[in-house]
């Protein structure tokens, strides 16, 4: 059973530990390999951003955000970036994540939710936001480094909020 | 004659001055109405980010950014963002820093260039980026919320900059 909840300040140890887990093996996500604590911290909680976490027997599991993807003109499309600990996949965090998050962007009156970064080879996720109705609308050539495929396409993918 | 020049802080109130022109009528880019001077200022000077301008008969006429589109494993790829001042369009200072960008981006060793907000409607941006061999690599539906058209589409655009 996995609770999602607004983070706090002493949820930072647990997100920073998920972060570094997550960001090490750089097979996944854009991340600076060099971030720091104090950086990576102010970018998850940054004030545009709303910042939850995913608890499992009391633990904490995975987080993830939610903010508008761009400002003015664009605030009507959300963006969300999830973050599950290493030891808790393939249990349905992410998808418990995901989905809350649809409903929170829709609650909050955004109108589509787009992610900006899906690489191509991470399996995993993009059966998840297939599975959640996101569609692939853009494919960045050779985008993403990955550290044994070298450059490997990347996905724009994007849900509307309005047909639910 | 348009001369193109690393921006300095003498720079900043003309940077200032194009930055609310060009925001004003809100319907080309996604910016938020309310920024500050500050934060608009910050952000075209992030520490990630080279800041240019475009210079016309000794007046700052445009001024446009380079950086890195992502952080870690996307880092190779470029992003840039161009402002021209009102009274100095339709005189080839857009096409001028186009080109000067993509020039920069690849002696600092970067393999392509993305744009990923161009706002459909924005025909003199789209006409100038489909001749510099920009192409369109995404649509985002209904992304951008035009002031006079509401919602219409966005274009991602990419561009190797390994064939040259």
């Amino acid at each position: 059973m996995v609770t999602i909840r607004t983070a706090t300040d002493t949820d930072r140890d647990a997100i920073w530990k998920i972060f570094c887990e997550v960001g090490a093996p750089g097979d996944t996500y854009a991340f600076d390999p060099k971030i720091s604590r104090e950086d990576a911290l102010a970018y998850w909680f940054r004030a545009d951003t709303r910042t939850y976490v995913a608890e499992k027997d009391r633990e904490i599991v995975g987080t993830y955000v939610l903010r508008p993807n761009q400002p003015g003109g664009g605030a009507h499309v959300a963006n969300a970036a999830f973050m599950v600990a290493v030891h808790a996949r393939g249990k349905g965090v992410g998808r418990a994540m995901g989905e809350h998050s649809l409903s929170e962007a829709s609650c909050f009156g955004f109108r589509a939710m787009q992610f900006n970064f899906v690489v191509s080879t991470n399996e995993s996720a993009l059966r998840l936001w297939k599975q959640l109705k996101f569609k692939i609308v853009g494919t960045l050539p050779g985008a993403f480094r990955h550290p044994t495929k070298e450059y490997v396409d990347v996905y724009v993918m994007f849900r509307s909020l309005m047909d639910d």
